[in-house]
């Protein structure tokens, strides 16, 4: 996790976060937090689960995953993302929203979408990017229907 | 506060919420909160300012506003919108969202565009509603401009 936090362009945590307060943030306050690993236990990568609201607001999750640097371009988001939509039903949750997907982030705009999530809004200059300054963000939605 | 939250129609806290919980979700989590009086001190309304995200987001505020069941209709929702977006640019803030804007809300949807903010996105099924069930949400936006 810690070269994507340090880096400053897709989450925005402080870029100097302590251990600690990375932990707090991925484990302490959400419901769940799971990890990818390949077969002979190397780390790929994380993401949480949590409610993107309180009680009335609680059915819909938010999720933040988190890909190893050695480990891009394997289909790990994919799947985590899949992962997380089924885990997201088992838990009783009904949709998914991602509240601050960085325009310039474009892997990630484009695989939400491949992944069925719509952009429904836009939120001007809401990311201070490390790199490029303040840019736009989406929030992205998919109400979640069961498979079977 | 208490009628409001008990309602179950406008904020997504648990409408059995105690005292404590109250507290807690609009001082101690917040960075600041006011309270509207009017000469004699009575008390008209409360809100709270806070950063809506960590760190690379949190120059975006967020705020929420409750009006005292005696004192509507008297403008002290626009009143205190007003209040706080001066606030907000006192604190360091470039703009204010709001992330729950019940559609039913009908009143608030209205003043919140007649101040300035955008309809930045609809978020299906959001609120679960006491009454009607789960409803849209609207995400509303305002980038803050100093007036002088």
């Amino acid at each position: 996790m810690e070269p994507i936090i340090r880096a400053g362009e897709t989450y925005p945590y402080a870029m100097d976060m302590t251990v600690d307060q990375a932990r707090r943030m991925w484990l302490d306050v959400t419901e769940a937090a799971y990890v990818a690993e390949d077969d002979n236990g190397q780390l790929l990568g994380t993401y949480y689960i949590k409610p993107n609201q309180p009680t009335l607001g609680a059915h819909v999750a938010n999720c933040g995953y988190m890909v190893a640097e050695q480990a891009r371009g394997r289909g790990v988001a994919t799947a985590m993302c899949e992962h997380s939509q089924e885990e997201a039903l088992r838990l009783g949750y009904r949709a998914m929203q991602f509240n601050l997907v960085v325009e310039t982030n474009e892997a990630s705009v484009h695989l939400w979408k491949k992944m069925g999530f719509d952009v429904v809004g836009r939120l001007p200059g809401a990311f201070n990017h490390a790199k490029f300054g303040f840019v736009d963000a989406f929030i992205m939605y998919k109400t979640l229907v069961r498979k079977d």
